[in-house]
């Protein structure tokens, strides 16, 4: 079975491409433009579909696909079960994640955590049922705010390790704000979980993970492609 | 001696009428309605305007001073020594706040946090050198952010303490995220500073003060008027 999963969220798109379960290419695509044509030239036996942003019907219209096509959504069969009250406005994108999280790690307590345009927590305990977590601006969204939303702040966007507790510039605050900031937030919010919950797993994923992987204190597995592999564990058991 | 403190920041005014140090009155104004007519009214020896958001200009031109009318800038003689870099950016709010917890808690290390439309962090040194700090989105903004920056969340506005860790619900998920979240990252830059710094003392100011006073687990100080009182200071320190 070849398998294609698309995941288009705030900021752009990303799709992968599977033999079976294997994931053998993947790629971002910005959602005005639809995928890159080397895709949509191909044919697949099956696809998935995820947005969390507007609708899908113009990227589903330019898919080749002989069997069918999933768009993700609060009816469609899941191999979890979720104790979420209002599914129906659930991200697609955070229920994948959980999906993956527990193929990967059977029988454990899951924190998901994906650093993009927001930051979400997801919760999927070691039976395979989703609770739920949080949503949170991620760092560009928050450099973004302080500009926008403010008189005097300037636009501040480079991500990198090495910002400073105690800002001697406002170049530098703003990066001890919401860098630093955004670090004691995740391991905050992290140190709750894991009051909580026994032997948890917690694992990154989303644009910004990498930038977490090196400032976050708490023993994290980044796993990039985790909301592609979630889509197409869905895409598995639906077909 | 009786003078006015005006403060003037992103989402309005705030004033502060004193009587010799005692602050006897004070209370807040929409900046494009400027001052209420009974403080507009009165006459004052003195008077000090500090402005993060547009200029101070017509507050000015409406006060009746008989003194000096000092506008807060980066040329203004301070009771404290300045340690930043780019000072000339320096919002006058957290300047004043940094001078107010000197006065109070003088030879002590002092963190400031201003949480408002931005959650300033301040640091002054037990000599009185302001250092410098960071600034991050507050929980306003960050609520608005996440509805005006992604394409399907709503709009969330309420504060209070009784916010779920793992959210059930896209309200609940915002509300674990912005506010577990803003509570998370507030006790880990507290907890910075105080790896850093001996006997550090920690004071809340700003409109979302009673928030983290009653969610944050480390020892702080509340009080209110830091700023006003801070820029009293500065106003005695200079007539």
């Amino acid at each position: 079975m070849r398998s294609i999963a698309i995941d288009i969220g705030n900021t752009g798109g990303k799709y992968g491409i599977f033999e079976e379960d294997a994931l053998i290419a993947q790629g971002n695509f910005k959602e005005q433009e639809g995928l890159p044509q080397e895709v949509a030239s191909q044919s697949f036996d099956n696809a998935i579909v995820a947005s969390v942003s507007r609708g899908a019907e113009q990227i589903k219209a330019g898919l080749s696909v002989s069997g069918s096509i999933i768009e993700l959504s609060a009816q469609t069969a899941l191999p979890v079960s979720v104790g979420y009250k209002t599914p129906e406005t659930l991200g697609a994108d955070r229920i994948a994640g959980a999906v993956a999280a527990h193929y990967f790690f059977p029988g454990r307590n899951c924190l998901v955590i994906d650093a993009g345009t927001a930051i979400t927590y997801d919760f999927i305990d070691a039976a395979g049922r989703y609770q739920g977590g949080g949503i949170a601006p991620g760092i560009q969204m928050k450099f973004k705010a302080l500009h926008n939303f403010t008189g005097r702040l300037p636009l501040v966007q480079g991500i990198h390790k090495n910002f400073p507790l105690i800002g001697q510039t406002t170049q530098e605050s703003l990066e001890s704000g919401v860098l630093g900031g955004t670090v004691a937030e995740v391991e905050g919010i992290i140190s709750a979980y894991r009051q909580k919950s026994d032997k948890l797993v917690v694992i990154l994923c989303g644009g910004d993970a990498g930038f977490f992987e090196s400032t976050i204190k708490h023993p994290i597995f980044v796993i990039p492609e985790l909301v592609l592999i979630g889509l197409q564990r869905i895409l598995r058991h639906n077909v």
